[in-house]
């Protein structure tokens, strides 16, 4: 199993910065006074599709082959990652076949049916899901791009982090949110690289605490069926994204569901953006711990800003 | 009547500068795709209390006698003015006395009051208010500070377009909403003394037009009862702003309710951020007439992002 270096994120920044925004790095003075800490949102939510996932996803792409470009790319998703392979995938010419649930809310499935993928349906759960897979990769000989079991994705998803510290050197801390783990395993393999002294911290929900036990127990221990509120992190970690976190990551601290939805209120009404519970994860480790942070600089990722408006938490 | 020219407003911003925010100028290139048109949006979402209200309350503020400081300032309003002076008065040094009607949603009296202001209630209705009012005014000697009837309060609303333009200075247009007028007429002078090219445009509910009678019939003709999505657009023009709307505004568009809520939904869904109807009034302009603005460059104004979350339009 290879492990992304710092060099390996940077690569993947320069190919993939045409295509993707440096998103802005924002700060709210009520929160600060509020967390008594200074706080840097990382605000990926303004991603292309919403969400961080397009940066692994187009790292994927531009990483194939001329002969792999030809066949295609594949990968079972309800989620974010769907859409972002769909529009990774068409602005680089190449062709996406995507497994969707046949329940997948149908807003999901016209995004990624707008991105101009093919979408094939399945039964709603993981063995047919990964059936319908592997016979789209047969039949085509599309290339599976797993949403975080992937070096190449791991790295994209660490160029949020690189883009954050370089408009940002003097943090104390980074907190991103884990649920299969590409995001984290990319995020630490990037701080870690730069520095030894800037912390890394997971935030996953209580309900959905894999990463957790496994980082506790240093084995891999993975979710049955997990209930949260946080949508975007109900997987659990592979292998790959285990070891990246057991190498680089200091902490990981688990949140109750009222601290997610409060934090995602909170950053509704005081900063005006749009961000999913996912995202809220990072501030609510914040306000779980209020004396492990008080006085620090910390950089928050904010994942994604994907929500159904008609089924809000709050 | 005293009619605000282009260098009160850049005076005005001289002034205020140092207290307000900057706000971004945001872009989507998904609606601009959509809507046929590039679109820069002045996102007063993000302003301190979430509106634009905030810089004509500063500039009212910091044009204040010694002697009038001394004396405090007062209102009558339950939106976004009112936490707009009560936080300038707050930040100046100078106490704020603000009258609301005892119906006004708890979570605007605590905003106001969370701001170290003065609330007294009075009965809901106009008489009361005023009433209310100027019995404060009598005892305590406060400057009265109209949310939009006030040369000081237009000059300080104006700034938001003029950091549009000195951002992106080829606009072909420049679309606000308009209430009672404030922030129409201060965008409308500002533009006008900028250039005779760019066209100043009013963005109005159908259900609340007084100010598009106006405009049409060159008389002022103030609203009966209007009910509207757009809350911060109940209001009707006063002598002073309708005199400077007809002097520099090209045109008045009304549209209706179903548009407002669909372009509020889109830049909520599209852009990831928070804007209250009132905000959305200006892109259902170009949505409700696609073939004027098709090709150009139009800036709009997002007045403010102070949404109940649990009562949305959608």
């Amino acid at each position: 199993m290879r492990i992304p270096e710092l060099s390996d994120i940077q690569s993947a920044w320069e190919c993939i910065k045409p295509y993707i925004h440096n998103t802005p790095v924002m700060t709210s003075r009520l929160l600060n006074d509020y967390f008594g800490c200074e706080l840097f949102f990382k605000c990926e939510n303004f991603q292309k599709v919403g969400a961080f996932k397009f940066r692994g996803a187009t790292n994927a792409v531009l990483s194939l082959t001329a002969k792999e470009r030809n066949k295609g790319v594949v990968t079972h998703s309800s989620g974010n990652h769907a859409a972002a392979l769909a529009l990774a995938a068409r602005m680089n010419g190449v062709k996406a076949n995507i497994v969707m649930p046949e329940n997948a809310p149908v807003v999901k499935k016209n995004a990624v049916a707008g991105y101009g993928a093919d979408i094939t349906f399945c039964k709603p759960n993981q063995k047919a899901r990964e059936e319908t897979t592997r016979i789209i990769m047969e039949k085509t000989g599309a290339i599976l791009v797993h949403p975080y079991d992937n070096f190449n994705v791991i790295c994209g998803q660490g160029t949020a982090a690189l883009e954050l510290l370089k408009e940002k050197n003097d943090l104390d801390v980074v907190i991103a949110p884990v649920g299969g783990g590409g995001l984290l395993s990319g995020t630490s393999a990037c701080v870690r690289g730069i520095s030894d002294k800037i912390l890394v911290i997971g935030a996953e929900p209580a309900n959905a605490d894999d990463a957790y036990r496994s980082f506790i127990s240093g084995k891999l221990c993975p979710s049955m069926d997990p209930q949260t509120v946080a949508d975007g992190l109900l997987t659990s970690l592979s292998e790959l994204t285990f070891s990246i976190i057991r190498k680089n990551v200091d902490n990981i601290y688990t949140v109750r569901e009222e601290s997610i939805i409060e934090c995602m209120l909170l950053i509704w009404e005081r900063m005006k953006i749009i961000i999913e519970p996912s995202s809220a994860t990072v501030l609510a480790v914040i306000k779980e711990n209020p004396d492990v942070f008080r006085g620090k600089k910390a950089g928050l990722i904010l994942s994604g800003g994907n929500v159904d408006f008609r089924n809000l938490p709050f």
